[in-house]
């Protein structure tokens, strides 16, 4: 066991703060990341403060880990000391089920999650709001040269998480993509539909960010504030990536698709939505949703954006500034993720 | 101009009475065809009722319609007389889109359904309750030997209704279909999953028909009155098939889907669906609708049909049961197609 740094969170009602947390020794196959960057999620914060079910306390978040190798288990071959490397919101999983078998170990009902699950050994497992961490080599992704640890960091969460719908829905060259909500998702599902081919449109509450969709290569950008958005745009796209957890009202949203387009929801809503059957079928179109991304995707992903010079758009921020900095996400007020400086832990 | 007999709705409230209606003269590209049967579907009923807005009267209805070729226009080419052919609920479109040169005319916004709409001559199109009609021959589908006309009138709509989602979904070998519902569109959809290859689950609310399902090549049946249903079946289906017209409580169908499953509607509930967004989300799943299909996949269906030796499970009526069967229809008592004998009208 090596005692390491980190910033946690003690309750579900109190403030991060500084600690120090037990990593495992090495087994064969594991592999020691000295952490350089941790990205922050809403989802960190959903976790942490227990809106998603009971978190276990005290509690180290993040799943946007960006780092490189400082030491290898015996058995390691994917990995060796001093690669650049990064880790996203699974640890560890089943191995043998079909889903882990075709590589889409988001599937897999024995996936363990990055922070907040229980690992092989008991534990609970602990993020990337640290100095180091331990993880199984095959979870360990390779981090191209050309992209920076920084921008490389929100990566494996956002850039999983929009780049896996797009694959999956084959947007490529003339795809009409819509992507809602210009955040810490959208700002990545736009950069990626765009380098993919699509001809992309931000839908956004308001113009806000207009200027920064353009720049991201969005041809069109549009308020769902603005009723005529919807007239406008029937019948367009053929994909519509919603990354907003609000309660859509989806017989809009769906009226602006193709035939056989699809809306995918990346951002998940409490409320259920509601779905009128004849918006399903005329035009034979589909409700869609969408989980991060199984690791060879998420390998494919670092290897597109380092070839694209693709990054997030981030505000690198000193551990002690997280707690403000949530507070910021919680408002929006973030263009458009902000990555912790691990060497301030 | 030829003067025709028919039964038609003389208004949203009365009985079905005998009449006659004008069917055009012959433009070049037109088939007269002598209807020899034509199927009862639900949306008949819905449309005549106004039930699904106010419909034009008197109104015939009808779109399941099998017969010959009485005579055909100068110019055409795919038809000749004597030959057996096929009438669904399309009867034109632009021919110019997108969807019609896809041969998706479902998707076409010009579409020109075979009862109740306009018609390129501004008449009101009056369906197949009728001795004869007149349809431009694109819209004519052969009808191979081998498949009798009776049991191939619902193939019409119901048949290509539950193919066409089949064949999107890829369909085939070892894929695990569920299908709700063992009514006039259910009973086609397990027989064509079946023959494509697919272990075929039925889902009903009670085991009344599991014979009957069992019967058309279904390896299981389950009540979905009975909660174990859905525990049992949780996570197994790749397509699940909804012909029902309920609004169904969508979250515990998905949950019976596998990784990337897709529910897939045609049946259509007034009343919205109410679906989650982590229903959606986790597995990556799909809700989708699905609306007839277009001409090239319904010649497809029937030359399917035909080769596997499929059709409709029918209960032939003179034209004058057609209120009665109307009410049959409504109250599910009927296995699992009513079809009209045209020779009677």
């Amino acid at each position: 066991m090596r005692t390491v740094k980190a910033w946690a969170a003690p309750s579900a009602t109190e403030p991060l703060s500084p600690t120090t947390i037990e990593r495992r020794d090495l087994g064969e196959h594991d592999v020691l990341i000295e952490i350089a960057y941790a990205g922050i999620c809403h989802s960190d914060i959903h976790t942490a403060r227990s809106e998603w079910g009971e978190a276990p306390y005290p509690l180290v978040v993040g799943h946007e880990i960006a780092g490189t190798v400082a030491e290898v288990g015996s058995a390691v071959t994917s990995h060796a000391v001093g690669d650049r490397v990064g880790v996203g919101c699974l640890v560890n999983s089943c191995g043998e089920c079909d889903a882990c078998k075709a590589g889409n170990q988001q599937y897999c009902p024995q996936q363990i999650g990055t922070y907040a699950a229980t690992d092989r050994d008991g534990t609970v497992t602990q993020g990337g709001y640290s100095t180091h961490v331990v993880v199984t080599e095959d979870f360990v992704l390779r981090i191209p040269d050309g992209l920076e640890l920084d921008v490389a960091a929100p990566l494996l969460c956002a850039g999983i998480t929009t780049w896996s719908p797009l694959r999956r829905w084959h947007v490529g060259e003339g795809t009409k993509v819509a992507v809602v909500g210009l955040g810490g998702l959208g700002h990545m599902g736009v950069q990626l539909a765009v380098a993919l081919g699509a001809e992309v449109t931000v839908l956004s509450q308001s113009l806000k960010k207009q200027e920064d969709g353009l720049a991201f290569g969005a041809v069109d950008y549009r308020a769902t504030s603005d009723e005529e958005t919807f007239t406008d745009l029937r019948g367009k796209f053929d994909l519509i990536l919603n990354t907003v957890s609000a309660k859509l009202p989806m017989k809009k949203y769906l009226s602006m698709l193709a035939p056989e387009g699809t809306v995918v929801n990346v951002g998940g809503p409490v409320e259920p939505f509601e779905v009128p059957a004849f918006s399903l079928i005329m035009g034979g179109k589909s409700l869609a949703g969408s989980n991060i991304g199984g690791i060879p995707e998420t390998q494919e992903m670092l290897d597109f954006c380092a070839e694209k010079g693709i990054g997030a758009k981030i505000e690198v921020i000193p551990a002690e500034k997280v707690n403000e900095a949530w507070d910021r996400v919680v408002a929006s007020d973030v263009r458009y993720r902000f990555v912790i400086d691990a060497a301030t832990i």
